[in-house]
């Protein structure tokens, strides 16, 4: 007997949560945020605690495996996105299980949550026997973090493979490429369960190189002798802010890496030694705490290229900061701001965002946007992924309805029919197979 | 036993058909086109025959229905709609069985179909027993054509409502109102079979009063002494053009409807006596014949008002004529166009239409663009109506996966579950009860 | 010797003010706020000053005048947005001249200013002597306020018409229809400032009889009978209230007005009978003082329609202190919203009001958006003034270079040359003619 | 005296004409057809001339110079784009005056069009003594064709740089960078004739070598053994061929190039050795006349790549011809179809591409679009040209009037005052400096 409980993810991108029950055991992949929720909350200054989020749907309601407690083993991490486990630091003490996961989430899950459950580091493509009948598999999948992995899980009844937030990118800054060779080496897929979020859009996600390129074609061709350069991207996009070091480098400024939260997600990632920012670059954890030096920097602006958090226009963070001149490092007329990343298409971030721009307007910076690549595989990536795997059933999942739809509507185009072998589900169903 | 087979329509705006089988018996719901791919097809000028059609998926596929055509009943047609009905003629010959239909409806495939089956013409708002244990009835709704239908099919399981392309119009400009009072006694409904077109729109599909009161809104407030005046609308759509013939004496000019599918569809509706137009204006059924007569009235085009077919940008229709000055009737700097229509959203129309736009934008022509309000209702019409019949079961129909999927997001809101109540499919696909 | 001096307006949708110059005399033409950067400075809880609002261009720069300030004459107000008026408040007491305008404007500014400026009330379709040799008349025009007006100034070289915020709506719900009678008299207008902000939309802004029906057509057909109904417009926007009052109590409801601007507003326009609406509905200034009246009604809501502020989004109106749950008043799943407006769309208010959005969906409230018609003509009203005036020139005003560019283009397409007799302008540059 | 007279592409992307008039000479800057018009009139099939050509507005009205013919000394042509020479074939032969251009348009012109005027071949980055006082200097920019180049008019006034069709490339995959070191040399220009195309788009205008590498990320990451593989983009875009064909060579095909505009082009560019593409690949200048060998190919498309014309969805271009089963290349489900250009917004041209898309869908390709980099320079490529020129006066150009108002408003942020030193114009208009 397999059933699929589908916790959280399936009506919205966010707050990511499966339960698979195999007979008398079970096991739960991700616990996540519902980032624009959560990022509602944040502003309201309320303190957070499990029933405001869960009431707020901040994160999963997991009422639905509650009869089947008793059964998990453990809690499985794809890897360290806030949609996916941001909400083991509420949910996870809940159950009396362990967490298995690749050490940079296990590294991030320590350093942000204070919880009980033990934690247990698996290396990307290895496999892991959390019981007598039940191995869970983690594949090396290229994304925009370290670590990301697709989940297989191995059952009496054959593989699951949980292959959300994956592109397969030919040409990652950091890291390994998707082990393409060991998903062409599965050959008993039961279930595929397939990421939807960007199911809807037409070709091909492009590699993280074109980021690198258009990057690089920014710093190298504009006229900027004098000039303020601040640069923003996803906190936790470690390959992504390591080709812009690089590249600052090259064009002979010193980067300065300064907001908390890429403090913690650099901190972790050095750790491992993926990676070492500190010997080439500033870091700087909390802005208002280094007024001076910023004050040094802001008189010599053009020795330095400012990574900083605030992309998505948060009201915390230190680019909106700058942008209120709330700081002593502010931008002139002619600074140049580049927005490595997309906005994130929910309503809050979007009006966050849509503000600071205004406010960049205002002060006459020269703005550049969208200069990324997503971190989702588009249509084309998707067809790859079902071809290459060839899964017996197909459970959408990593989106709303329509998202889901799209996704079906191409395994529909692959000769998949929607209730017999391509899945929709709606948070809190059960699919069995 | 009951079973719904979604023969078309499941997968795109058009071509609807499904069948409903009940144990022993079975009936068909619609036979129609789908227009993008019947237009591109005309304009190949091919000449067209049921493998061709089936081929390009421009007719439904009835394949699925194949081993239980001995069990088929009657053809039950909704309304005159060419996505409802215009499949008749090539494949109502296959079946065996009467065609039952309102009499508009009836006289339309009269007019345009040679068939021999045998059409049963059943008044709005009245049932007929098509064999011992199944009766229709004839629900009377708003929409867009005379006599328009949601079809009850009473079965010893239960009542099922099809109850596709309906609004709720309090104002219609012909025919009744939607017969809500019968809606509300119905009170064994197991299946809606329900409209998503507009599933994606918010808010309320507004009456066509407003569409009236804004043609007026233009018609007499325009500066047009000595200018030309165009209007254009489906040519089905007999309560938009009563109210422009209306209008039009109003102002003081004469109105002239020009093209054969205007022609036709009003001659249906005069035989029927559902209106007179010919009393109150003149009808040209063929351009090209009536030269003399269009050079007359191009002399002094401030005495008249012209209604053409060519809405779409459709290639052949009179608009397209008079924009590539193929015909006597000119357009002149300053003359007036209106398109009391929406453009339908499929890839060859809009092409069409925008190409006839552009002409037109040519020749200076004052444009006046969607002067319209939609025949099919929007979300919270469909939740009206929801609460309304509060059906047990319900799918999702008249629309791709996506638009499907906004029903069902919108069925969920008020407490339906997908896979349990409320229903996803796909063309070729059977739903069990 | 004429000069237009473009104070403000020419560069944006908001903080209009233009200087007309005539040999050795001159008068101002409004004084408006720039309404995206007052919300932001309002949002930031700053105490606002002359300096700050220069600073931040959320009034007009009117430097470019100084040197002829001993010239002016009159400040004189066309209507009472706050886009014409206001900026007066802060800018006014710098000018020793009259402020001379409509009674209902005047009464506006009485409200909200305390200044000494001398206030000459004059009558729409009335002319005022300001100066032996200047003269101005007040047409009455349609717009989305009582008493708006079209300025003719009557110089030596011929007339000036200041025409921005007009529309030519026949079935206006309060006031009297645009003077067309006297636009076509005029026959020796030297320069029509001409409103560009609907330049780039296509076809006719639509009566506000459309408005009035769409609102009919929502309350008269929607299943509602326990459910909250709540209506938001521009508390400006006294016609379409008059609507809602109307069509609240033909449904059965006593209308409720919360809100303190929408007050002002009606307490003006009551002030000077044009309206009656205490008589017939409850207004609460301060929703915070009648904490206990909103408690009660909050327990039959279906007795009541509640008219509020902040269809906008802004954070402190009666909206968003209701989706944030600060007043007893609720929203309730199924409650009614009915937005009837546009968006102002620029940055700060978009983002406002995508948020309150986004709060209503979760209540579950049933929203209703833009059952609105524009106060502004459309392309083809833009096109039928100028054929009515017949100016010998153009400026365009109340728009960025885009949409100025749009009204120019329109210009050309009826012969006007651009530089030549259609002419564009920045904020602070002067046209000699 | 200088006299900027704006024959055409003052008011459409298309059809750029621009006649400088210096006391006593002149000379006519680029000849070009308004692309959308000429399409639409190959459609129609009519046999086309110069009067059929100016009264479709498909060419430049040269009325506004009929006065100074004489004063005319020599047709300049920037680049080989059709709506730069395109017109030369109607319009040169009224001229009598020599055409100065450089080898490769040069080249393009003789092929395509038979005339008398002597053709003067200038390398770029090189200078041409008109007349005693007149000199032009072609320096070489990046593009999307070979040898684009601005032209640098020495008067007695100072320098005009006439600056349409540019980007700053540091990577072109053909020819040499924007001649960025001899811009900055010039420090005399009184006058600078900029590009508006892309004026409304923020940011920069990405490298070529970007499309390159989104090229490369498909053709080697997409599971494609036995599938066929087809590309499409501008015909005089060599550089982006040259990468297509190095890219294809890579993935282990063989490119064939199919199609007449192809051909052309790259006969001419192989003529003047820019490229080699005949030893690398096959070409087949007529598809009709090749199909025999298509059919070989057909059946083994797996060792082929085709690079078709088409990718407007041009009615007679191969792609189209492919789409509809007119060839015996067929395209079969799962093949791959790379659109490697944006599509022009003009209706036509948006139109008949939507109808080419529509037809692969259908047949179930793999389709990739706008895997392409512009040719025109953004914003900030263009606050950057205007920084390194420092001209005394902009002319806006290569846009209607919006476009070109976006070029004021970004000058203007530079401190440049409309009317002033920043400059609109029409078709038919002078600019007198």
């Amino acid at each position: 007997m397999l059933r699929i409980h589908g916790v959280g993810g399936y009506e919205e991108v966010g707050r990511n949560m499966t339960c698979i029950e195999i007979d008398d055991e079970a096991l739960i992949l991700d616990m996540g945020l519902y980032m624009d929720r959560f990022v509602a909350l944040q502003e309201k200054k309320i303190k957070m605690n499990r029933e405001i989020l869960l009431n707020e749907d901040a994160i999963p309601n997991d009422n639905v495996i509650k009869s089947i407690k008793k059964k998990i083993r453990a809690i499985v991490i794809s890897h360290a996105h806030l949609d996916h486990v941001g909400a083991v630091k509420w949910m996870a003490p809940n159950y009396e299980c362990p967490i298995v996961t690749t050490p940079y989430t296990a590294e991030y899950i320590k350093r942000t949550a204070r919880i009980k459950n033990k934690i247990i580091r698996v290396n990307v493509n290895s496999s892991y026997k959390i019981s007598k009948k039940l191995e869970i598999e983690f594949i090396n999948v290229t994304h925009s973090i370290p670590q990301s992995t697709m989940v297989r899980i191995s059952t009496p009844y054959g593989d699951i493979l949980y292959g959300l937030d994956y592109k397969n990118d030919n040409h990652p800054m950091l890291g390994r490429k998707t082990n393409i060779k060991r998903l062409r080496e599965l050959d008993n897929v039961i279930l595929l369960i397939a990421d939807s979020t960007n199911a809807d859009v037409e070709g091909k996600t492009f590699s993280e190189a074109i980021a690198r390129e258009m990057l690089k074609d920014i710093l190298f061709s504009l006229e900027m002798e004098e000039n303020g350069l601040f640069l923003t991207t996803f906190s936790s996009h470690i390959a992504r802010q390591k080709t812009m070091l690089k590249l600052i480098k090259d064009i002979g400024r010193e980067a300065v890496f300064i907001g908390r939260s890429l403090y913690d997600y650099i901190e972790s990632a050095e750790k491992l030694k993926l990676i070492d920012f500190s010997s080439h670059a500033k870091l700087i954890k909390n802005a208002r705490d280094a007024e001076k030096l910023l004050n040094e920097m802001n008189k010599k602006k053009n020795e330095y290229a400012f990574i900083v958090t605030g992309g998505m226009g948060e009201k915390d963070a230190i680019l909106s900061q700058i942008a209120n001149d709330e700081l002593a490092l502010k931008i002139s007329p002619q600074d140049i701001v580049i927005f490595s990343s997309a906005v994130i298409p929910t309503p809050t971030i979007q009006a966050n965002r849509k503000i600071l721009e205004q406010k960049l307007h205002r002060k006459k910076a020269r703005i550049f946007k969208d200069v990324h690549v997503s971190g989702h595989g588009s249509r084309e990536d998707l067809r790859d992924l079902i071809k290459i795997v060839s899964p017996q059933h197909i459970l959408a999942a990593h989106g709303d309805m329509n998202k889901c739809a799209s996704l079906a509507t191409l395994a529909n185009e692959m000769g998949y029919i929607l209730g017999k072998n391509v899945h929709l589900m709606q948070n809190g169903q059960t699919l069995k197979i």
